[in-house]
């Protein structure tokens, strides 16, 4: 491990969490050099929705590369890409009515989301972009203007414009549907948010604490969009791709969004890969207006043909993840009324589940005691708060439930040792009480420059 | 008129509401060319507390460029500084238990709204500046970044970025205060609004609607101000010198803001004078790091004292305001009673307040039927919907009772021409429904550029 | 003074270089509260071209408030506003066959000059303005993003963008016409600047160090300004009203500009005023786009309509302007030739002139000297290392030659003191060399936040 | 082909130039689906230094793929990066007796940029970026403020801020030294650039049309930089990899950048791979600040790792490719002075070399008519006029002759067609007139909004 101490940036992250060095993986089983082996409930973040190395497309894979098919050709057209479009199109969009043309960007979610940014900017002659608190869209200039986490964003070490934040579904407490708020401040015209371009939305929020928005309050959200005119950008790159149990996380709220971001499990295999797609008389581009060396990874052309055709030539798959999804809801639901003196919540939807154990402690407690037992799990949200459950939706069985035991464990032990649990602090309750602190607490100020 | 049309830009305002010449003025009297004469409810947009051309200002002067006093000394010392300075620190800053430091900015509001921005920036080493919903702080580039107003934010033709957009006090209903939202905002690292230097505001927005602010609501957004160690910065330009009743509108919220911009009636007689008061810990300016030719107004010194002296020496003037603040509430609560169908409202406090006629087009018929009979007066609000009563504080009894009759007479006329009243949308009601418009009616997105 | 130290902010700056208290100023003189006089070389900075309290001016001010002339009127018709308006015409303009309205903005410089920078911004949909090194145009933020000044930029505390600066005539070295980079970079579609809206341009810099623009130089900037169809803005706020002999600075070098700003001497009783002239076909502007309270400011309207009169009725003031400061150029030769070991430099157009001492510590040596000896003289430049003459354009030739005999004196007074006088470092020169300091010497670079 | 039309988005570029299916690539071949065969001059951009499907990468990563190596494990330490580390260190870094940590991005040369620039700008509290006429360095939205090309620039659809252009070498003119001029705006207090964060730059500008610095422009940037302690930055994406005869593109120059972007051709495989070198002492990230889900691809280390150990173990590679670049470079010097009138020129360094058509029209000509002829090769530079020769540095001598062969030919036909070739503008010669164009030609400036 000496040499990712000595030449490794200290940018690393989940290496530091999971201090080993591996060496081989096979679909919900990562092991490393020792031949440790670790159920994997992290899943790339959300990338391995087939498992890792799935063998039908490996075979796909090792056939490309053995028959000398193109690796790199810029944007040039490829026979691999020419059966990945056609199975795109057959599988996933006619089936589902849609229509849209897709652009293929360098191969990472940010990228994608930069390009569906500057379309919407450019056709619409706007700037600002409505994104939502505890969203992530990526870390690149654009993106990171439209994510919510502090961390990220100030990193950024300049001004981050462009984008007008507003409450998700549910942020201002359950009795008020923040649309109604977004459709206000676009109505009234001194309301100091300029008209938008568009809005940028995830239907589950995946880095920002596993928060799924209700199907009313999207399609509420589509209806103020239409009603100002501005476009709806769904960025599928997490929930995406059958996570929830639709392909797209849209479907069930009966949706249309005008862009999509696609990236993560799409090309299937792991490998980098991003998509946009745009409703056919949005696709305004110039040619090589938004390029790059890597746009069309061909590798992943073939591994996502692959995927398609495998999951998706039916709805088996869909149903799969569904009774899956439901499994696991009705553990966690056990686990938070049985564990957490009542404090911890269950939340998401599908596959993309999570705890939410109020306080980044408690939860890194808890997924530390479960790697010892030889799970891979993360946490997400503002305080990384949430344990988040993001196993490969092809994990069998019985790996689910072993997986889900490790946790339960985990949390049975890690509660044991604490005091008590904290509330969620609820700042719309009549008895919350801002506290001012102390002046002798209060930060100095004084000149920063 | 000729000259006007010919040679002065498309830019004017005010004149193509009252198209007259006018060439003298007395109190709360506008004189045109023909000797017609004008109540004034407009009062320089609250720049004329005490009425036109007081006598006593007048006086001291004539007396001071008789005796060629400084007329124009950049920075430098003066004795009408001095005198303005002791005046204000002795009738003003002490009664009070105030302890700021003043800087003379350019004599404009919005240069002195430039610099308190740059000075909480720069104190504080962040670029964020809370603003709110119908807030109006100025249109130079600093400012306007800060102000609601789509009009005057489209003028700029360049990204306006440094601000975050918050709900004024009332604007997501009557249930829900919004200073928990700004708390839960900056409590959670992952909202996407960044912490802020300060919050900008005003206690009773003029532009905006004549929109009141709770003193409960002030009091809050200090201690949320305090908690995340940012600045306060109250925008008292057009509230403050008395027009709520006390010197500065924020007094009996009780709070302490930490930086506090004057200008309009600070003068007293009409002549551009602007400052900034600044905590002394916070004044950690360099020497002219803002400059500026016309900052310390001597002509505005001297008239400044005089009306300090005149008005501020006792609560005289004071109670007068009040007194004369609850006779307009109480005209204009029995007006919105008895005329628009009970979809009227009357908003403000002390001798700031309005009637929102719900909608632009009848206010608009308002205030040029109350021309025609000799009253000058204006509107405000997002869609110019609210007629704003802002007459000089100095106003008789009589010409107060006066000027309101006859707007309560053009109310009148105005509203037995109209077929109903339009109410109010509020968007937070069960029953309010979002129309999307028709596909048809929708604007083509085409490439702007 | 006890009063300024204790309440008046930091941030002053001239009070700082002259402490005294002063009351009284007439012509070229200022006095201070002990009756000393001082001979007046600063002139509010350009604002005094016509002298202190004028007295044809000072009749006609005194005389407009005994009547109760309009003081404040929004930018409602008045009198005194159509007078202006006529007088500049019939006496400015016609006689110069321009054609141009005016706006009247906040009364300071830098209001102005964020008018116009809007205005072509949104006339031409473009953001990108092009500034030159060492420029002055204001610090409200818009005008700032164009100024040059890192003290000034430095306490903005955010990101100044929309401008590109390009270098200002000489600044490459006097073989090279910057127009042509400037040119270049516009017909090149990679070169990174983007085709901007218009050029803010000085046509002598005051603040930047006296750099007078050859006219060649300006002729070729605004064949550049047709060629890449962009607006050019004179900003003529200091240099204009006569300072350097004609009444527009640009008159003599023969060009057009789209728009030019005045302010400082426009008003003539150094009252705050400002404006901007706007080729009609660009006046493009909106109702009450930009606005602002002390728009058109009355007291002004007046002292301006009868400096116009007294002043530019005929060629004399004009000619008398060009006769002294051919004097002072004389005398400026003369002196840099006799002190400073041949590294001085005089500079400058008109009377708008200056001794380029190289370095602000000796500048400013010169300046405090003379203070000792009765005159009040400026520096200006990125160092401070100009010795800027900048006396009433009024001036008796008597005392035009006293302070110049003060500031010779001053000078043999520091330069006998000094050990030797360091040369201008010319960067473009074969022999220059770069020294990247030691190793040791750098600032350590630490992360930041 | 009629999916592509269909269901591909228009912003396609290369697939434009060169319309026709490839399904097969190997060495300096490409290959169509009719089975005809292609040299390729292209090689994606300069990802194919090594060419198509490097026989020993292939094996190495067939046999990876195989054994269920880890393929897609976030930014976990895997056996892959490991052995990757140990030889890029070992091989490259050793051997140059540098010093540098490794930062994983995502996979695309703009991620890179932008954790250069975002590194840069924490690490010095400091927001401006130096960048240069004709620089590229990709379109997400932080690295597209730094590239020139404005078709890019126009498609963000909003102000890209924080970077100062410069003149690139050679910009001002043979006789000027830009890195002077950049000296010093630095030094000048007032000139308007913001103090830098970092410079970034390309040893050789590729996008923006094969301009090549010299070396010693390069130290004294180098120089410049360090002077004025900000960071230097060197963009290696396309120059580096051997490109210019040495791994990293500086060597030869003798310069120490503080950070180094790395991308196209490191992955060997033409595989999506991105990494920022930077001095230890700057690799202050904190843990995760710059994330991203595709940072470390696996299969890019297999075949990154296989490309050092086959071709930099030892020096005869770079050998070789200085020998191919000198016979290009003597190759384009004949065609040069035999074709184009005396207006063509050569341009570049090793194989990365170019011929200057002055027009984009003439040099679009001459690709098409070489793609008849069985060679794919692109344009470069702001109008697409230069030629850019770009083939795989594993080229046979054979097929690189037969490749130039080709071009020559194409020349020679389309120079045979031309009535006559225009001259490259000067802007800087004595004679170069400015043509400000016909009144009636220009825009109508009307509003934008």
């Amino acid at each position: 491990m000496k040499i990712f101490e000595e030449i490794e940036s200290e940018v690393q992250s989940y290496a530091r969490a999971f201090p080993r060095v591996f060496n081989r993986a096979q679909g919900e089983f990562l092991y490393d050099e020792d031949g440790n082996e670790y159920i994997d409930f992290l899943a790339g973040a959300g990338t391995l929705n087939y498992g890792h190395n799935n063998p039908v497309f490996k075979e796909k894979l090792l056939e490309y590369i053995h028959s000398d098919g193109i690796t790199h050709g810029l944007d040039l057209h490829t026979r691999a890409k020419q059966e990945f479009l056609e199975t795109f199109n057959d599988k996933i969009l006619k089936p589902r009515s849609m229509e849209y043309v897709m652009q293929f960007t360098g191969p990472t979610g940010t990228n994608a989301v930069e390009a569906a940014l500057k379309l919407a900017r450019t056709i619409t002659g706007r700037e600002n972009v409505i994104s939502f608190t505890n969203g992530f869209h990526g870390v690149s200039l654009g993106s990171l203007a439209t994510t919510g986490n502090s961390h990220h964003r100030g990193a950024a070490g300049i001004t981050l414009g462009g984008s007008s934040r507003m409450p998700y579904d549910g942020y201002l407490g359950e009795d008020m549907d923040t649309t109604a708020y977004l459709d206000k401040v676009l109505s009234d015209s001194s309301s100091g948010v300029d008209h938008p371009a568009a809005v940028v939305v995830e239907t589950v929020q995946g880095e920002g604490g596993i928060n799924a928005a209700s199907f009313e309050w999207l399609r509420n959200l589509e209806t103020v969009c239409r009603k100002h005119n501005m476009l709806l950008i769904v960025d599928d790159i997490q929930a995406g791709c059958g996570r929830t149990g639709t392909f797209f996380s849209f479907e069930e709220a009966g949706i249309t969004p005008d862009i999509i971001t696609l990236s993560k499990s799409l090309g299937g295999y792991g490998l980098p890969f991003a998509v946009v797609l745009i409703r056919p008389e949005l696709d305004q581009w110039r040619p090589g207006e938004h390029n790059g060396t890597f746009r069309g990874n061909n590798f992943a052309f073939v591994t996502a043909t692959a995927a398609i055709n495998e999951y998706w030539s039916d709805d088996k798959f869909s149903r799969g993840i569904r009774a899956k999804g439901e499994y696991v809801a009705k553990r966690l639901e056990q686990i938070v009324a049985k564990y957490g003196e009542g404090n911890f919540t269950s939340c998401g939807r599908g596959m993309f589940r999570g705890i939410n154990c109020v306080n980044g402690d408690i939860a890194g407690k808890i997924t530390r005691a479960a790697f010892q037992k030889g799970l891979i799990i993360e946490t997400s949200g503002a305080d990384d708060q949430v344990v988040k459950f993001l196993c490969p939706l092809v994990i069998s069985e019985a790996n689910l439930k072993r997986g889900i035991d490790i946790v339960e464990q985990a949390i049975a032990e890690v509660c044991a040792k604490e005091d008590s649990i904290p509330e969620t602090v609820d700042y719309f309750d009549d008895d919350y009480q801002i506290d001012a602190g102390d002046e002798t607490d209060r930060e100095v100020l004084k000149r920063a420059s």
